[in-house]
């Protein structure tokens, strides 16, 4: 069985482990939670000191063009587009990703209604279990549009195969569960979306960063994604939309704002998109936060998505099997898939406690998360977590468990 | 006439005067430019250090609740509330205003649909002068809608009137007009909009902060602006969105993502709106230029729109005296309303070549910006402009103009 030393070993053993000094981490806090706010990258307080004090402050309104403001999404968007799978001028990053997610989804059903044998399809296909919120905007859509359009809700990935048929126009789903950290094999199903004639949306929310992605090997048609998680961008900091070139120039959504016109400053009383990955833009973006996006990109630049999997994979594999082996007598599930290709960088267990043991363990500075129902989420983020990490996390999980030092009376609020 | 030292001493007797103070203005600059990108609050850069150095950084994932990031939109909008005459509870801080407006939009179409008597209205006017986004929104929204609504166009204040008629569901006007800064009568026609059965939607861009404004006194259904004019709140800083108590019930729009729902941790798979002002919500909003809205707000509270009313008025009487008794051989045309109740806080003037007139001034220091066809846009924010700003300024555009020290040949672009 692995010990603490054989865990030290490693991380003297791991080519990333130095990338860890580039992150704020706090004192006597093992981070699991990197899966809803990545940690600090230490660049990212100067990089905002420097554009609110001297951009805004000394050079004021002349920053949007000589600090890179307005361009600052498509800049952002060709570093980011790497880590997926994209090519330069394909992603731009702005808005938050419900918000890039009814972009991508209304320009597929437009292109859908647009194409000769296809124009009939009116549903859109995706999983109960997928992220609410892309959900809740799917539904938005449909409801808005007076043409029957309707989500059909799939309660399973085998029930994708035959979900999918004639009528539907898109099939969009989340590649990696926010709450199983299961990963759906994103070239098998854009292939069987693209064999029933819809298009195939993929949420990247806890895939950039976490996993590989390659989104043109895989046939997706759009995919929208996250920050603020395994990217390291800052709370709340703004999303990305990925738009291949294919769909480019049929790529019409209605949040038609000037950011995504031809000629902004023109002035012209009629919306006119501007070519290419543009369109996606829509307002005004908040460029303190979207700055800061730049220094968790940095952090990726000095790696490779390949050596991120391999760490996140003995990551997660070591804590699957400390946990059995040390709280092999308590009640805990792994919702999380063993089989690597299914899996995301995180692992969930469930417990009948899960909610209690959440809270002792942040308590104990174990930071992780809980969602309904009954899941304990643990997040790896290999730029960051050391094999010591996951040992330590796991004895403390250890005790709260064989002491039942939880209060299971505790009142159940967003343990976010 | 007045004089530079007449300047003065209306700057020693100004009861705004210590008020600059709290603003970190660049030295050698005077900043008529405001109304595109407000001055920075020296309490902002501490602001944004501390939500992440210490909320990010040290307190990471806990801080969505403990440092009050989740309710950060409602507790901005109750702030801001009081500047616009609305009350607690009916704004929030979030996205970009070409996105709220979208919602407003939507919203009030929904209303008017349900209407037993407004059912068939189609219409939505504007003017063509309205800042492009604005009609671009109501573009993207209707032409999505299949239910044949189009965005009207009229061409003058006086063409509103008969525009506004028994097809209009919405009338969407801004306040004050970002080119000409020309402000409209809301009470008479938000009052003209009710007796012909259309809802007054209203955006506050180049308001809020810079005149009184009173939405429940003056009738008004709905509202958008922004933060980073008047309010100073930082560069691409999150809009805001208001919408009455008596609409809130009513308040459906497609962009429906899980901020906005009842219960967002219940992680439901049906979007179900939040009671009150909370369903104008969509997704994450971008922490670190959120905060900073808060230091601009502060300031205002601080003072009184009364006080700062009156001294806009004063700047901007101040600057037209003297440009048209300084100026007046040179070919400049006012553009903007001489009548108070007609005028908002900045002004502009037209010169056939106003594009290389701005950029000489900048060049010097004057920073003003440009707006196709042909205007020069002076800004006055009465909490950090002076008299003596205003007098500097005009001797400044004096020199250039008597020198025809500008270039005519310079390229044209975008001077922000």
């Amino acid at each position: 069985m692995t010990t603490r030393n054989d865990c030290l070993t490693r991380d003297a053993q791991d080519p990333l482990a130095p990338l860890r000094d580039q992150f704020d981490l706090p004192t006597g806090v093992i981070y699991l939670d990197g899966n809803s706010l990545g940690a600090r990258p230490k660049a990212s307080l100067a990089r905002a000191q420097h554009v609110i004090a001297h951009e805004w402050g000394k050079d004021l309104i002349r920053s949007w063009n000589a600090a890179g403001w307005f361009d600052m999404p498509k800049r952002l968007g060709n570093r980011l587009a790497p880590l997926i799978g994209a090519a330069d001028g394909e992603v731009v990053v702005t808005d938050s990703t419900s918000l890039n997610l009814f972009k991508a989804l209304a320009a597929a059903i437009h292109l859908q209604a647009g194409h000769p044998e296809r124009a009939a399809r009116r549903v859109i296909v995706t999983e109960r279990s997928n992220f609410p919120t892309d959900i809740y905007m799917a539904q938005g859509l449909s409801s808005w549009l007076d043409r029957g359009y309707s989500v059909r809700l799939v309660d399973s990935v085998d029930e994708i195969a035959t979900a999918v048929d004639a009528d539907t126009a898109v099939l969009m789903l989340t590649h990696v569960n926010y709450r199983t950290g299961h990963q759906h094999d994103m070239a098998a199903l854009s292939a069987l979306a693209r064999q029933r004639g819809a298009l195939a949306l993929w949420d990247l929310a806890h895939s950039a960063g976490a996993v590989p992605v390659d989104l043109h090997g895989a046939g997706a048609d759009f995919a929208v994604g996250c920050t603020y998680k395994y990217l390291n961008g800052g709370p709340g900091a703004p999303a990305f939309i990925w738009v291949p070139k294919r769909h480019q120039a049929g790529f019409t959504q209605p949040l038609s704002g000037w950011w995504g016109h031809a000629a902004p400053f023109a002035m012209a009383p009629d919306f006119a998109p501007t070519e290419g990955i543009g369109r996606a833009l829509c307002g005004t973006q908040p460029i303190a936060s979207l700055a800061m996006v730049e220094c968790g990109l940095e952090i990726f630049e000095q790696t490779t998505m390949a050596a991120v999997r391999a760490k996140s994979l003995a990551l997660t594999d070591l804590f699957i099997e400390l946990v059995e082996a040390r709280c092999g007598g308590h009640p805990l599930g792994l919702a999380t898939p063993r089989e690597h290709a299914r899996r995301g960088s995180q692992v969930s267990f469930t417990h009948p406690h899960g909610y209690a043991v959440m809270a002792a363990l942040i308590a104990r500075g174990v930071i992780g998360d809980y969602r309904e129902p009954g899941i304990m989420r643990f997040g790896f983020t290999p730029l960051y977590t050391s094999h010591a990490d996951v040992w330590d996390a796991v004895e403390i999980l250890k005790q709260i468990l064989d002491d039942q030092a939880y209060d299971t009376a505790a009142e159940r609020g967003a343990v976010t």
